[in-house]
């Protein structure tokens, strides 16, 4: 095409230099994610947004997408989005946590927002502004890219019936969750998550966290630990895509939408496709594995886990004043959101309920 | 740009028409709203979406955007649509239903699916596709077009301690919701929407049903009724974006895609944005008039609407086969959908409340 464009050029003159968008060469980019190609939903959006993006532009923008199994750095994306060698990425922002302690906000946070009120954060307060702020000193851009809503517990082989019984557990659960329980005398361990099922099967560990039924039972879990506990850790964990800001200051002002715009459109589409799993997901195993039982943490075990929580985002905010800002901003939010949460959609499934439904 | 395209067509020749997207003449839709313009967020998606699309086209596909204060036919824009005046149209699904019944499937239903259960049921169950079937008579295409969450029951003068409460109280409440409260002898009336605030007022109405926080706060009704009910007939009422099929057909693919992607974005985008809204005006409620009660109809009063909503689904179902087979497939998905919302969602709200967040 780009014949075709000089071409053009010279005969259009100014006036197509003005919308220059569709005459100018084939834009490639590569895209790099977290997760292997095959882990839907997490794999869902990027490729569905290199889909929309090479045919909203007639085939003038294409995103070729590698999963991890590729390019063997799934917590190497920021990285290689800053560096540019990819152009973009999919992963989630927690993940940079070791870098910059603030993106832990704009994953999920142990009993913060859910994802209705995280996006009305996202988008309609703070969350936006200060996710720019986070990863400009990393020449990125970044913006949300898909919800799994609330992720269950864990799967634990003996139920929990006081914060006694967490002494010494053996558990697999990563992150700032992690840290809570180890504060509650669990023993956290990192497993790879191939060797997980066998793990908690010979009771190298007591109890796992994954995600929710949908992804959860691939894994099979459900057939060896029969307390799945109910979530209080990653109420809407946020998937993360991320540009880089050269590359996408070079784009012409059409592909930019078409970006802004698919994204927006693909993380709403990972949250219906994630739910929809995780609904189909959930019959199944409570059909074939009837003896599974839900669980929720007893109150003065939760009560603990809440403590912990707040320890460590204070301990946070007193040593970084943007953590102790965006913390604030995500506070505030949240005290008015879940006011209007708990007399909307919570009273109306409590309402449903009493009914029998 | 016409004189370009031909000049370019000349030149480039075949390799051109296999990408027509751009070279092609500036595509002008025109989209009418049941809204007037300025009744946000329900006027935000199709201004948002025509932005998009002008923007991502690089200004060759132009949609002007009317809202009912231009075109006075508020109710009329599937005819409209259908009939091609308008290639476009926004509006809701259930505003339909005398012309066919199975439209209310596509909006919402009393003690129905919430807004994530939907969504699942579009897009990741049956949904699309019956709204597909539906629409297709009219020459139609549907796609959903936002949504505004839970709906608040209504603003009352009086509290409502049991069903003879009910019995010749006059309510403001249009569509199911006002048959079911008419079949437990509401006096139900139909009044505009600028004269709600005089009526209530005045005592020409006891009772109206309008939103939630967000749009109602403009209305004004917090000030003249203590009491604020909360929702059981809409708990997610879903927009319309509503497409004449043969302007679709003759979109270059690139167009179609930009507004499946826009479409998809968008919706997702007034669900935030009239949820913030509502999180932000209930604040400023509850601090402004602190003596506004919310209140949940009595178990007694919930079983009989209940019951009201099942005769009327039961007689609809009786007598159209499609329906029946429309309800079963809503009813099946949101059993299993419920059952985890409870498990999931539902269950960590519940948590955080108990421990007095």
């Amino acid at each position: 095409m780009k014949i075709f464009s000089k071409i053009v050029m010279a005969v259009a003159g100014l006036t197509l230099l003005a919308t220059p968008a569709f005459a100018e060469k084939v834009v490639k980019w590569n895209l790099a994610m977290t997760w292997s190609s095959t882990l839907t939903p997490l794999a869902s959006p990027a490729p569905k947004l290199a889909k929309m993006v090479e045919a909203m532009s007639d085939g003038k923008f294409i995103i070729r997408v590698e999963g991890s199994e590729k390019h063997k750095a799934a917590l190497g994306i920021l990285d290689m989005v800053s560096g540019g060698q990819y152009e973009m990425g999919h992963s989630a922002a927690y993940y940079w946590k070791g870098k910059d302690v603030n993106s832990v906000f704009f994953t999920t946070l142990p009993f913060g927002m859910t994802a209705a009120e995280q996006y009305a954060w996202f988008y309609y307060d703070d969350g936006m502004d200060y996710m720019a702020q986070v990863f400009d000193k990393f020449g990125v851009l970044s913006f949300p890219g898909g919800n799994t809503g609330v992720q269950m517990g864990g799967w634990f082989r003996k139920e929990i019936n006081s914060l006694d019984d967490l002494k010494g557990l053996k558990m697999r659960i990563p992150g700032l969750a992690g840290e809570v329980f180890s504060r509650l005398g669990v023993n956290v361990t990192n497993i790879p998550s191939g060797e997980l099922y066998t793990s908690l099967d010979r009771g190298t560990i007591d109890a796992l966290e994954w995600i929710g039924p949908g992804m959860d039972i691939k894994m099979g879990f459900h057939k060896i630990a029969p307390f799945y506990y109910t979530g209080w850790h990653e109420p809407a964990s946020e998937m993360q895509f991320m540009i880089n800001k050269r590359a996408y200051d070079k784009l012409p002002p059409a592909f930019q939408v078409m970006l802004q715009t698919a994204m927006r459109a693909v993380t709403a589409d990972m949250y219906s496709e994630n739910f929809a799993d995780s609904v189909n997901a959930w019959a199944q195993m409570k059909s074939e594995y009837p003896n599974i039982q839900v669980k929720t943490f007893p109150t003065p075990v939760l009560k603990a886990m809440k403590q912990a929580t707040d320890d460590v985002m204070a301990e946070n905010a007193a040593k970084d004043p943007l953590f102790k800002e965006i913390l604030a901003s995500q506070q505030d939010f949240m005290a008015k959101a879940r006011a209007w949460t708990i007399i909307s959609e919570y009273n109306y499934v409590k309402t449903s309920m009493e009914l029998g439904e």
